[in-house]
């Protein structure tokens, strides 16, 4: 069942290790001013940073440079950009990077020409955007947060230990991302796997909902399955570009807002994570990683019905004289042991939580009611414990 | 694997029961000028019409009628439309109807100012567009052929008897489409089973090619799934609006563009009843189904592993003590059983073919060369001679 909708979505990605050949044609339809965002030394070291300055050269860009964007964007870093931004009359942001630099580029985006405290106005307030917007192009180097193909934006707080998303409109949506599966050949190992982490969390928030005949969990079903199955070829060889390629592409597919259009959603585990994220500054797809197994295993008798149906289509159990609870829980255990296979870390206290932060990460998580439960405070402290 | 491309899909969806309510906020985009085409008198009969032109009247447009548009649109109603909307200087082409009247509309939407033959330009010599475009919104009545969110634009010439698509790119995409699931309710039973085989069939193109790993095929065994199963319910209960919006979502991304990105394709099936429809007129999805299953046990050997695959994961085929070929089999056995049970017809004999047309058909016959096996004529005349 599909419910009503609007959906669409105008960023124009070019897909390949020929992909940064269209940097040119698009540039061409900007202003000069070019504001180059990106994080630490990395692109500078794989060249990247070169090949990209020698093409906003040739095209006759006045280049201003915002290094130092973080893993976890913060808001003093979101005041640092707008003030340039403005200075610099800025008509193109383009961030090189992953999810947190093209997060943050989109932040900037919107707040660069607001007329008041953006953090205020787009994160604790939620309001929408009625400013000028600086369009953003994405050069990604690192997969998982879908950030290239669609709105969302996630900042964080440190003073008051809050992580938020925005989901801004298509009119925030990068204008052009180039997505060139070679760029994360060089990403290390730990970062590589909390991004599929990532990508397979992005499904299973949208999975885990709903006790209707939606076509978007049959494609979700595709799109984690081919994910699985590439996941495990990367580990073992970063380099195989048939498999980097797929997992760059499910990555996009998995958070372009197509497969939630008409169908309810969960992102529970996203808003326990995020919670972790704020307290520990971990990284992302690692704080999903720690935390899901407990939640999933809390919440699967409430949707036992897909529990099981993500065991048979997603992960082959063979039903034949099982239970429904016996085939569903063997489903979460193959994702678990994929989970480790691919090597995330599975335990939040590996990332720094200690148990006085538990209350306090159980209180930043938004509660969110579009799963098949809707949690208690209490619960949630219940979950971050189980995943000491 | 995937190979380099660019996607870029910017048409602008309204879907599900109050999709219309949109229709005003698209119109005031555009100039007042609006070329309303259609078809036949079902759109009167269901009151479709009566609510589009109050809502053109509301919006103060001066609204030119191109209604008759014929299910294989002609060369002939091509010229007529593009002598209108030159005389009218047409601002918007708004087509309410199903595939046909969609794609009439955006071979109109290039034709009209092109200096030249339109059909000799871009048909016979499948030119790109370097004239003015008409943009085109659509109201559906019909689901299959996904021309609402693509650039597919299919035309007939009976003199030739030649049945021509060229796929124009983004800017000839149309800007908006309507997607109310409750339109396609009132379809008699033979154009709706049509449909449903024209989406299978449009994923099977893409699927049956390459041997490669390829998420696209994952998410294509998705949609297929979605798709037999929502079949079954529509066809005892057309009225089901659960199974008819997944179908019309899934026509949708079944040909958007999306699936095909980076990936070798077939499109040997639309080429055999695309001829065959030029020679019979008869409903596009039908000379699909009639010639498909000659066709897929005639390359099954060509593209052996994808076919035990196709078995598998759409078709459920045990593959317990089954030589490949028997998996494969089985699978194309239960996709036929699935097409009789819907009410496809399975022979072109029953479309209006005879003997004598079977050379002329497989003259007329595009051999495309990304299928398991480039066709000979001789190839096709056997495939032909079978379907009879």
């Amino acid at each position: 069942m599909l419910g009503n909708f609007t959906y669409c979505n105008p960023t124009r990605l070019h897909f390949g290790d020929d992909a940064l050949e269209h940097l040119a044609e698009e540039l061409k339809l900007y202003g000069e001013n070019v504001l180059l965002t990106y994080g630490g030394g990395s692109i500078k070291k794989s060249g990247l940073y070169d090949d990209v300055m020698q093409i906003l050269q040739d095209c006759g860009k006045h280049v201003t440079e915002l290094p130092g964007v973080m893993p976890n964007p913060t808001v003093e870093k979101l005041y640092e950009g707008c003030k340039l931004a403005r200075e610099q009359k800025i008509d193109l942001i383009l961030a090189v990077g992953g999810g947190s630099v093209c997060d943050y580029a989109k932040a900037l985006s919107v707040s660069a020409y607001c007329e008041e405290d953006p953090w205020e106005k787009y994160y604790l307030r939620m309001e929408d955007v009625d400013n000028a917007i600086i369009p953003v192009g994405c050069i990604l180097t690192m997969v998982g947060t879908g950030s290239e193909m669609n709105g969302g934006a996630v900042i964080t707080n440190h003073d008051t230990k809050q992580k938020i998303g925005h989901v801004f409109g298509e009119n925030v949506f990068p204008k052009f991302s180039i997505l060139n599966p070679v760029y994360t050949f060089t990403l290390p190992k730990y970062q590589m796997v909390a991004g599929f982490y990532d990508i397979l969390n992005h499904i299973t928030e949208q999975y885990f909902s709903g006790t209707d005949d939606c076509t978007s969990d049959y494609v979700m079903e595709g799109l984690m399955r081919s994910l699985i199955h590439s996941a495990r070829i990367a580990v073992k060889n970063p380099e195989d570009y048939e498999a980097r390629s797929n997992i760059m592409w499910i990555a996009t597919w998995a958070l372009n807002t197509m497969v939630a259009k008409g169908k309810t959603t969960d992102w529970m585990v996203h808003m326990i994570g995020q919670s972790v994220g704020a307290y520990t500054d971990a990284t992302h797809g690692m704080t999903l990683s720690a935390v899901s197994m407990a939640y999933y295993r809390h919440i699967m008798p409430y949707g036992l019905a897909k529990f099981k149906r993500f065991a048979i289509q997603v992960w082959d159990i063979d039903p034949t004289g099982k239970t429904d609870e016996e085939i569903a829980s063997a489903g979460l255990n193959a994702m678990e042991a994929w989970m480790r296979e691919i090597g995330l870390v599975m335990r939040i206290g590996e990332l720094g939580v200690t148990e006085d932060m538990l209350e306090g990460i159980a209180d930043g998580s938004f509660i969110m009611t579009g799963g098949y439960k809707v949690l208690t405070h209490e619960e949630i402290v219940e979950i971050l414990k189980e995943s000491m």
